[in-house]
């Protein structure tokens, strides 16, 4: 393990490090904020207390974070990271994802069908040897091959060597490239869950909501050759746990951020693409509401897709808040000025700034065709699976006979494999739901370009939107698998031959829908480009005084449990178990709020005034889910499970002040397990370190 | 009364014709569809058969429409005509709005508290009368005050000479003027009523729906000196009712149409304000559809809003999709195009033309700057009920120090009491919710705006929209009704002085506001003018040939009980007891589709397949519910209570491709009221058309 890059203090550093918010930064364990957590904190990160986080730290390969609380292998995670692994281990007679698990005894513990956890053990720099591998002058394509051959041969090399797995990770933009090497393991056994009524308590309604009343966990344990592996460190379990305005870190693994997106693409964001989204939600969202709110069977069939856009109109609905936030976006502005001004100053600066404006150039030409792009390729004028299926056969029969190299993406023989199961999915459509989507895009399309426009006439055929949205999804036989098959077989004569009217309609708009996706493709390859030169040119000056953006590797964050005021009023930083009772009974028990019965009948056992979540300004994003909270003894105070909806600016940037990272607290989880679950055992293994 | 206007049979009226839809109109008595309906039917409409239904009819004054029914004044309307007179009939025992009630005996008839009926008796053209009182050359002003005048001469003339109520009644946009002679009851007494969960089964998930099974009906008696008047006419019940096919009429009062907007007009509405209109409905269903999900309390605090907004935004998205099919706009268009052809070839015809372009250009001038004028001036950059008190405090200390004619409508002295019965009201306005609707709003406002908007940035003053929004609703003191009564004895100064900082906001953009706002007024009385001049020419050329847009008076529908095709589905013209049963049990007899106890312990003495509701194609508007749906004998086969989703179009023109007509079948009332309330005398009165 190589934590030893020096910080570089240097005058640009500091004038970077100024724009940094408090607490700010998802930091390299290789490049820790020493300096900071030090100043502001008086706290020392000392190198054994890294190592002793870092190989406590646990990723899901699943798309989340955990870490080792028991010297006999057991892991704790969030409910719902374990959500597919509990799915996967329940049957017709089993629902462990609904009804929660325990196992009694080791033997009781069931093996995961297919879950991969890393711990991290090393990070070594090769960015010399990697940019040593591209030839000088190489561009595109030949510099891709040339990185991912290098990449191959680094990664091949250390698994020989270690026996771990090894994967190269390109950071800032590519302005350096760490090797990360995990210890694997593959044996991992389900320990316990609760219910998911009280692991994801207040349902969507309380999503990305505080104050949180949730017992979002789950115990797996690592199993290797057969026996529980004991694993050279693991966190010791704070009985107390995380207290108001004590310093707290955050070890997990972020999965993708985009907090160096220039200001002209931010402003697109904040002024076309998130206000123009939100009302397509919000538009589909109450479509789809109306629509199940009519029948009981309705509803069943629009439950995925409405759950889905409620979960991303709140996602975008809390980021778009922040965007117009002038404190926060005019924090990204001086940021990128400062930047700016650092390049102006160095002689190797010009190319960085010519690829900013090259960015502001192809956000402009994006914006420019934006409309009738995302109407006409992107979907929104035309929202059914049917649709979907026609096109995809309408093009499969004109791309397949290309070069591999010409194909739209999604054509080339890479992807095909996968391309070919999902448009011979026999999963349901219903052709009721289709009718109602398409319309409904229909008159959308309808709304944005107007009657008189090309596109919408060729969609309509003189037609209603409703009258052609039934006439469409009705006539058209691309929900049969069997003419799907035929049609994909046959190519573009067959597909021709067939006339299906929705195929037609697909092809009618396909020539400008093409091209429109050709103008995006090409600004967003431009914009890649320029970012790359933009990294490297920001690497070159801050070096690794900054932190890079998310990349779903470890991360270490900071910052006190701390509340935070909304609308005028104190919201303090931790809830008790006594508020879960409250809110399940003013909401009448009911829905979302109905908590399990043995949560109900064990009320009297519990002390109602032990913390069940806090809150803190660790600076986190999805992919931290089940991280620990760790206080400066590096013990285990609670496990992140959320953020409030102010978090949800992150993706762009970090703020202090009402963003925050939902914990469950480590004392509410004991005092869960010891008189709630009345597993005695397992309480004891997290306050021993050991069975 | 006097039928006697000879229809006018030329050639210019056959161009007319030839653009209304079968079925088309909402008709005069005085005037009535006779050749069409022979026509196309075969069927007379003679003297006494309209003279029979006309004074048959009933108009509820308090909005609705209903008819006599027994020898022994028994009038039926529907539940939700009579629920304001339920409510009021209600106390904190009696709750027969939800619960129903039946009069066992004539002394159990409850006295509605100020229900006023009206029957009319005859109709009088006094449009010579009328205009001759206008000055030769009058404008404006003085145009409308020679035309008040001599309409209370002409009323007060005729109640003197009749004794009943008279109405001048303005017809063809002023091209006619016909003089209304009414019988008035003002002692209506209550006889029956349903439980309002199956009188309005489905709530607002099946509200502008078919298929439907509604018990939509309420039965009042109709009293004069203490006793049940005798009318001269009602309806025979007819025991079998509507059947699938057969002509029907329906009599009724439509309240509002605007079938007569020009295209120009109609294309703003289908291109800018539903869609605009849509957009912010459904933005807000779903912020307080969320907020409502989140607590009892905000559900509670949210109803009614959150209700008006549903029903807005069905009736708006029925209208749009109307004016969204080429087919119905395209019709509006040729009817257009073939008048202004008419006017072309005549020689007084240059006066109506230039009408039509004062409009066009009128509708340009909102069209430029309305996104501003809702934002500032509508009020959708502040929705708040904060923000409407702190703009009428400003107001009205600018507005009162002037002459009365120079004010701002509302703050004129005729509206005074009302404006500061509002303004001093103490209803309850939540701080919660009015910072999250305020903050949303704001959010539009920048969204619409951008951030760099001087408004925008006199509304936020350098805060984010929720930040601004609780400082500002936690801040203003407009919500302590003794703060209001201050500013608004102290006047413009004591405004001044309190500094509130949502008055703040409001007068630092009251000078834009007031400014957009006048140009919509002034394009709006442009507008009203030359919609006067062009009527006077339509009428000129049409006369009673074709049907004015409705006026709350009586008119007479026709067309066939017929079904229609949706989404390329049958749906039939009748439903059955049978299909409420199944309606209710697929819904799991829960919520909106729970029937009440008597409904199902009743069920098997019930006669399933009998006939429930029905549909025509009758051409009805808000102000129609209750009226009598009749056969060719003029016998009562159904109540009207809504129209499907299709209809909502009818505000601007009638199309029977899929708009229909909803009424409750006369045979599904007699089965309930026999079998399930068990009321054999009232069955028996409606049956022998006497008690």
């Amino acid at each position: 393990m190589k934590f030893g890059l020096p910080l570089r203090l240097t005058a640009t550093l500091l004038v970077a490090s100024a724009l940094l918010r408090a607490d700010e930064g998802m930091w390299l364990y290789s490049a820790p904020p020493r300096e900071q957590i030090k100043k502001k904190y008086g706290f020392d990160l000392t190198e054994a207390w890294l190592e002793h986080l870092m190989k406590s730290s646990v990723r899901f390969n699943s798309g989340g974070s955990g870490s080792f609380v028991s010297g006999d292998g057991l892991v704790i995670t969030n409910h719902h990271v374990g959500a597919d692994d509990l799915q996967k281990l329940s049957d017709e007679k089993h629902n462990y994802l609904r009804d929660g698990f325990h196992a009694a005894t080791p033997a009781d513990e069931k093996k995961c069908v297919d879950l991969e956890l890393n711990v991290l053990q090393s990070i070594e720099d090769v960015t010399a040897r990697v940019n040593a591998a591209i030839p000088p002058g190489a561009t595109g394509t030949d510099a891709v091959l040339a990185r991912r051959k290098i990449f191959a041969e680094i990664e091949k090399e250390s698994l020989a060597k270690t026996g771990l797995r090894s994967d190269v990770v390109t950071l800032y933009q590519g302005g350096a490239y760490h090797l990360y090497r995990f210890k694997k393991y593959t044996d991992i056994r389900l320990v316990f869950a609760p219910e998911q009524q009280v692991a994801f308590f207040g349902g969507d309604p309380d999503n990305f909501e505080y104050p949180r009343y949730d017992l979002d966990i789950c115990f797996f344990r690592v199993y290797e050759n057969g026996q529980p592996v004991k694993p050279a460190h693991f966190l010791k379990w704070s009985a107390d746990g995380a207290k108001d305005g004590e310093l707290s870190f955050v070890s997990g693994h972020p999965g993708t951020t985009r907090r160096l997106l220039t200001v002209p693409e931010l402003e697109y964001i904040r002024d076309n693409q998130f206000p123009y989204l939100l009302a397509l939600l919000k538009r589909r969202e109450v479509l789809l509401g109306n629509w199940s709110a009519r029948d009981a069977e309705n509803a069943r069939r629009a439950k995925d897709d409405l759950f889905g856009i409620q979960n991303s109109r709140k996602a975008r609905d809390g980021a778009l808040a922040a965007l117009q936030d002038p404190d926060f976006f005019g924090t990204k502005v001086a940021a990128e000025a400062a930047f700016k001004k650092q390049l102006a100053d160095r002689p190797d600066g010009k190319d960085a700034l010519a690829a900013f404006a090259r960015i502001a150039g192809a956000q402009k030409s994006i914006t420019a065709i934006v409309t009738r792009q995302r109407l006409l390729e992107g979907g929104a004028g035309f929202n059914a699976d049917s649709f979907g299926l026609a096109r995809q056969l309408l093009r499969a029969g004109d791309e397949r006979p290309k070069p591999n190299g010409e194909r739209l993406r999604e054509y080339s023989d890479a992807r095909r494999e996968s391309f070919e199961q999902q448009l011979f999915s026999d999963k349901p459509i219903y052709p009721d739901l289709e009718i109602l989507t398409l319309a409904d895009s229909l008159a959308f399309l309808v709304e944005q370009l107007g009657v008189n426009d090309p596109a919408v006439k060729a969609a309509l055929a003189g037609k209603s939107p409703r009258a052609r949205a039934a006439e469409l999804i009705n006539r058209t036989k691309v929900r049969e698998v069997a003419f799907r098959k035929k049609l994909y077989e046959g190519g573009a004569a067959a597909v021709a031959a067939a006339k299906d009217p929705l195929i037609e309609v697909a092809r009618a708009i396909d020539a400008e829908a093409r091209s429109l996706r050709k103008i995006v493709e090409a600004a967003d390859e431009t914009k890649q480009q320029a970012q790359a030169i933009i990294g490297k040119a920001r690497f070159a000056i801050e070096g690794t005084g900054n932190y890079p953006d998310a990349t779903f590797t470890l991360r270490l964050s900071y910052g006190p449990v701390l509340g935070y005021e909304e609308n005028g009023k104190r919201i303090p930083s931790v809830t008790t178990l006594a508020g879960l009772y409250e809110r399940s009974a003013k909401q009448g028990n009911k829905g979302d709020f109905e908590l399990p019965a043995r949560w109900l009948r064990k009320k009297s056992a519990l002390n109602l005034a032990t913390p069940f979540n806090f809150v803190s300004t660790c600076d986190i994003i999805g992919g931290n889910s089940g991280s620990p909270s760790v206080n400066k003894a590096g013990e285990f105070i609670g496990i992140i499970f959320d953020g409030n909806i102010q978090s949800l600016s992150g993706d762009f940037g970090y703020e202090d002040v009402q963003s925050r990272a939902l914990s469950v607290h480590s004392a509410g989880i004991l005092e869960a397990l010891r008189k709630v679950y009345e597993v005695p055992a397992l309480a004891a293994e997290l306050v021993n370190g050991k069975r």
